[in-house]
Parts: C-alpha cells; sequence; structure tokens
C-alpha cells in the first residue's frame, strides 16, 4: 500500500492527505514527528531535504507536495482533478505556483514574528505587500466561478485552499466564499489541524523557524 | 504571435526562452527594463506580480514560468518535452519544485551579500545549507544518466538547468558534466546573459534585493 509519511499541522502535508482523500487512494499513514524524527537518519535516508509529505508506491519514492500530485494524477487519473486544455492548464499552474512560491514564503516571517523570532521591520513589510499582491491576483482570478476552473474542482483548489484557509481574508469576499465552500468538503474536515495540535507544535515550529528564511 | 514579456537577465525568463527555441515556437519578445518597467501600470495590468516572464497568447496571458511551460507544452505538444508515464513526471515535477522552492530563494540571501546589502550571518549558512541539500540531491537522481529522464532532454533540465548555470559545481561531477552539456546547446548559447548586461545591471538587481526575501 501507498506510504504517506505526513504531519498533521504541515500544510504541504495537508495538500497530499487532501488529495488521497478525493481520489479515494489507498493509503497508510506515516507519522513524522517534527521534534526530531524529520532530522533524523532514517528519515533524512528518505527526503535528504528533511520535510514531509513524502510518499512511497512500490519501492518508489516522491518528495514535495507538487511534485506527489501529479505523480499520483498520473498513477490514478480517475477521477480527473487535471485539466487537459491549454488554457485550464495554465489558470491551475499558476494559482500553484503562485502558491508556492509567493505567497507560502511570505507566511515565514509573519510567522517567525509570530512565535515571538526577531523579524526586521521592512521585511514584514515586504511580506504583507507580496501577500496582498498574490490574493488580489487570486480574487480576480476566480471571479464569480465556484473554483479556479469554472465548476470542477481541480489541484488548483487543493494546493491554494489548505494555505489561504489559514490567512484572513477579509477585503476577499470570492476567496472567502470560496474557502468556506472548501471546508464544508469531507476532504478538508478530515484532515483540519485542531488548534490544540498547533499550540502544542508551537515549540517546534519556533525552533525550525529560527533557521528558516 | 506569440507575446514574450522578458529581460536578458532573469533566470525565470531564460527558462522560457530556452524552452521557445528549443521547440520552434515563433514569438516577438517585448523587452521589460528593471529600472521600473516592471513596476509601471502598463506591465502592472498585465502582471500584477511585476515580474518577467509573462506570455500573451492570443489575448490569453500567463504569468509564472512553470505555468507558461506547462501551458506552451499542452498547446504545442510536439516534440514533447514532458514525459506522460508517473515516474518520469515524478522526477520532472521534483526537480522543477526543488529548483523554485528551494534552490532559487536560497540565492536570494547570498546574492544580497554580494551585492554589498546587510544579510544576517545565519541566514547565510542556512542558505548555504539548503543549497548543498538540493545541489545533493540532484547530483544523486541525474547518477549516470545524460539527462534527469534517462537521455530524453525534459522540462526539467531546462527549468534546473538555467538556474544551476550560475552556480558553482565542484563537489558535484554529474551536475558538472550535464551542465556542461547543457551550456552546448543553442538554445543555451543564444540566451547566456552577458557579463558586462550582468554589471551593467547590478544597481537595479541591488535595488530589487532591497526588499526582497
Amino acid at each position: 500500500m501507498l506510504k504517506f509519511y505526513c504531519n498533521p499541522i504541515s500544510v504541504n502535508a495537508r495538500r497530499v492527505w487532501v488529495y488521497l482523500l478525493e481520489k479515494g487512494i489507498p493509503f497508510e499513514t506515516i507519522l513524522v514527528n517534527l521534534d526530531g524524527d524529520h532530522l533524523d537518519e532514517n528519515f533524512t535516508s528518505i527526503n535528504p531535504l528533511q520535510r514531509v509529505p513524502v510518499i512511497i508506491d512500490s519501492e518508489f519514492r516522491v518528495v514535495e507536495s507538487l511534485a506527489i500530485l501529479d505523480y499520483l494524477e498520473a498513477k490514478y487519473p480517475t477521477p480527473s482533478l487535471l485539466p487537459k486544455d491549454p488554457e485550464s492548464i495554465a489558470i491551475v499552474r499558476m494559482v500553484e505556483t503562485i502558491t508556492v512560491v509567493e505567497l507560502q514564503p511570505t507566511t515565514i516571517p509573519l510567522t517567525r514574528a509570530l512565535v515571538g523570532l526577531e523579524v526586521e521591520p521592512w521585511r514584514i513589510e515586504a511580506a504583507q505587500q507580496r501577500v496582498t499582491a498574490a490574493l488580489q491576483f487570486f480574487e480576480e482570478l476566480i471571479g464569480d466561478q465556484t473554483f479556479f476552473v469554472k465548476d470542477k474542482f481541480t489541484l488548483a483548489d487543493i494546493v491554494a485552499g489548505t494555505l489561504i484557509a489559514s490567512l484572513p481574508l477579509e477585503g476577499y469576499p470570492r476567496l472567502k466564499a470560496w474557502s468556506e465552500r472548501l471546508a464544508q468538503r469531507d476532504s478538508w474536515q478530515q484532515t483540519v489541524a485542531h488548534p490544540e495540535a498547533i499550540e502544542a507544535a508551537l515549540p517546534n515550529i519556533r525552533k525550525i523557524l529560527e533557521r528558516r528564511f
């Protein structure tokens, strides 16, 4: 059976978790604790980048959430969560890429400040500007549609939706409505990180963020 | 004709430029100067994230280099630069993702230091560790193959190869040989950034990096 290395408070892992549930793919969960397990020799040999998620599918190892989603989508094409026409592909890939290269990195200085680590004020300001630009872009892209690609639920919704769930969406009424729609899905409800789990993980998050930019 | 908004010293734009040449897709280049053009109203209306590359193909706009590559690959499938089998897809996507979420962001503190901006020592150290982990991963992944996916030139080589060309590769003999092979391709030679162009752009790069993390 597919092995899924995850931690319930990792946004990157949650993407894959939601995907597995949406597709109905059977998997075995292997919990990787963030208090050192992710740095030990055993896990480092599985992922030298020392991060969840990882999947191992009949000996074949895939790291990085976006790569895992594309691998699984190629292996389990039905029901399809990745459209085939060029324009819809462009939409999905823009949303995925902006989420991981723009939106996600900007949460790092903001979270560093939140857990009490020192952050230069210009970084906070630049991060907030980048969050605003990315969310504004998404707000216009989704428009009056149900999902990013019209009424079709795709990888774009999974990738952006699992991150955006934790951001304040005042000023983005369409994204807010979309995020609330996603929150009602079974896959979202089964994978939501409980506030107590996040609270308990704060010292580990702080430790990871001490060396993270 | 396809409009390609680019700047010759942008690694992100070079990816798309190399791709267009490799595929033989006709395009019209629109130069976006980094001394303010990327921030003006005209370009911001095209890309609110204020970055090259952007393409406009019969009124349809795509931003973010990885999204542009996937859009073009769907629209111009021949010759294919994206394999179809799940394991090869996983390889291509791992290389693409690690390049843009891991390797590329770590060049920012290193380049900030290079152009004389202040960078906390822990950031330099953490960046160097992340570069090492990513390059080591790639070195093992490519093994004794010609390209990341056996002897097939793919998007993985374009995306990683255009960034890695500017990194020191001592200690990574396989990546070094691969990078030298890529440098001999017409598409690489036609798009190489001239040292004088980089030198001339340094004040603009410095200005952009002042607010970039």
